[in-house]
């Protein structure tokens, strides 16, 4: 198989297809989307027949357990994937919104309008359920959509792939709109990192590694997903409850996830006291701690906490926590150490709380909430296709809005330039 | 010289510095905008004595007339600096702009307020002037500023540069906040495009050579500035004298400039009376005409068009004409050739006009004007840094607004993450 040629065939009819999905009303994308709801549970049979396969496949690769758990599709998770992509049909269709309008003295009349960015090329590693959640967030906002994913889950993804790709079967619009790189082939993917003309933009979904990768090698656009060093700082004075349970709560809730806490920060002032009680609750939920050297005095035998701890996401029920002697010096570990994700103080000052919020330069900066709240449904934006810890076109939760760009469109009676 | 490390100490002293003009009030840096133009007037013999080194050398280096033209700082030119930013700091600064905001069912206060990127790094080949102008555009949306101008203009943009720095002296604002790589030596370059986690977005300004090159050595996002393809079609039915000032006004009025027409397009049913009109008019401004088969029947003598000037921005008095069936051809031509900068349609007819505005893929999209209102200032956005054909973060002109980004703020009273 000539993986160059494939990929550019690929590429080319995305960008061709791309106009009959930018033009589809709402009504004909949400039908869509129904259907193809409909089709992977009416298709569950072969979903499953497939997935066995990979999962035969990782075993005798030697895939972890936790692996192997991630790539199963059970009738649960085939239903859920239905459920998400019900669920996307029913957000407000992005395309067409007026952003913003006027007319100038001249009496142009300028509007920027939203509209669809074309091809949308996401790589991701995960679950086989982020290629329907992917591919609907991606036509919902009028986007053709390219996948490619995890060569332990191909199978499983080119099931999935066909029965979204029948959904579109005697509509206007053009099947290839959804397409799957269908070869595990590594060449694939630089291929479509510099498909300029023809991908507008690559999300990568996955670990450090994988990012990495794509953006030493993309010439278009990418939009990165990176890790999430998110800490919490308690100030002095703050509400000593509320600070424990938003703590507990933004490590212990759900370790593994991107906005989970890896970094404790605590005032010199309140460090005894917090540590005291904050410490008793770690150790039953079974985190471990690692301090600065004046934590590990208050807490005796904590692991210290090394240089590279502060910039590690751990993913797991580690804590790193260190004592600063006021909010600057907490703003200022965030800003060296974190990832810019998201980052909360827990304070009863208005004047930390300010600072806080001004400086702390992250998608998410928290007063009194836990960071895990960092997400597109949470913040009521309905779906995410991930959070972007880039500063460029979205930042934070990416919903549907953000899988848009717009067009200037101006009205005019013979206006010219002098 | 060890240009990494030059180069290092400049990206890592405009990150550092990125904070106290990210904090800046609109009446400091409006202040700080107005010393910088004084400090340009009253600096005028030292900018001009340092010009005339560069125009010596050009001179001995055998730069062209045009080019040594472009190069020259003049009394007048000056002053238009100085009034360019003066301009600038009149406008409203974007920073701390609330963009949306709402409560969500648990009580959390959630806000999207307007931030600067933080560290913006132009590279640029054009006149001495563009360092003054980008330099405000940055600083007055509140960030960091890194400038790389071209090699024959080192010394006018290194007196510039330290003109505009001494307006940081006395104040808050850390003066690395402007910062001028002062070196020709082209590795510099790789190292600011790749300065990932201290520079968060490039802006290459120049020719395709300048932006291919940093397209694919980037590793920070770029918001490239490509250039214009940009074609005229007019409709069957259209106001035929409306119709010959648009396109004569579109191609003769800048030739030179990126939203200037290149290619017309003209409806089957109207070729022949429009072309013959028109013809005329492009002889008698000296315009050169490449015309399709059907065009050189109308008008004998013509040099063909290729394949190749449908892809050419001439970005002179060169035009390409091409007889098109309809609209649909039209829009096929646009969206295959063009370079989705600016687009326009001259027509009566509803029809045409909505499809062309819907299915051109272009940054602006014209109904019965001229293309060459892509600008800043004409869409009434005051200034601009440039005209991006990227479709992520700015598309068409960008202005202050651009310059910036968002975080997520969101103020609780304790939630916490089921």
């Amino acid at each position: 198989m000539d993986v160059k040629a494939y990929v550019k065939d690929v590429v080319k009819s995305a960008r061709k297809a791309s106009g009959s999905i930018a033009r589809a009303t709402a009504e004909v994308k949400n039908a869509v989307l129904e259907a193809m709801a409909q089709n992977l549970l009416r298709g569950r049979d072969r979903l499953k027949e497939q997935n066995s396969l990979d999962l035969q496949a990782g075993r005798h690769a030697g895939l972890s357990e936790a692996m192997l758990d991630r790539l199963e599709l059970t009738d649960k998770r085939i239903e859920g994937m239905a459920e998400s992509i019900r669920t996307i049909a029913q957000l407000k269709d992005p395309v067409g919104g007026v952003i913003d309008g006027w007319t100038v003295p001249n009496g142009l009349r300028i509007q920027k309008v939203r509209v669809p960015l074309g091809v949308i090329c996401i790589i991701y590693e995960s679950r086989p359920n982020v290629t329907a959640d992917a591919a609907a967030l991606c036509l919902k906002s009028g986007n053709a959509v390219i996948l490619r994913g995890g060569r332990e889950a191909l199978r499983s993804n080119v099931a999935i792939q066909r029965e979204l790709a029948r959904a579109l079967e005697g509509t206007d619009i053009d099947p290839k709109v959804v397409q799957l790189i269908e070869t595990t082939d590594r060449a694939a993917v630089p291929e479509l990192l510099t498909a300029e003309g023809y991908v507008d933009v690559v999300i990568p979904r996955g670990g450090k590694g994988l990012i990495r990768t794509v953006v030493q090698t993309a010439t278009v656009p990418v939009i990165k997903h990176y890790e999430g060093i998110c800490h919490t700082f308690v100030d002095a004075g703050c509400d000593m409850e509320m600070a424990l349970r938003i703590c507990e709560n933004a490590k212990c809730q759900r370790p593994g996830t991107c906005n989970a806490m890896e970094t404790l920060l605590v005032h010199e002032q309140v460090a005894e006291e917090f540590l005291g009680r904050m410490a008793p609750v770690f150790e039953e939920r079974g985190v471990e701690l690692r301090g600065c050297e004046r934590t590990c005095r208050i807490l005796p035998g904590l692991q210290p906490a090394t240089e590279n701890d502060w910039r590690t996401e751990y993913l797991d029920l580690i804590l790193s926590v260190r004592i600063v002697r006021d909010v600057h010096q907490a703003i200022e570990h965030i800003n060296t150490y974190g990832s810019g994700h998201s980052d909360a103080i827990v304070t009863k000052s208005l004047r930390s709380a300010e600072l806080f919020r001004q400086r702390v330069d992250s998608a998410a900066v928290y007063v009194n909430a836990s960071t895990r709240f960092t997400d597109g449904g949470e913040f009521g934006l309905g779906a995410e296709i991930g959070i972007s810890t880039d500063k460029l076109h979205a930042r934070g939760p990416m919903a549907l809005e953000e899988l848009t760009t717009y067009k200037w469109v101006i009205a005019g009676d013979g206006q010219l330039r002098s």
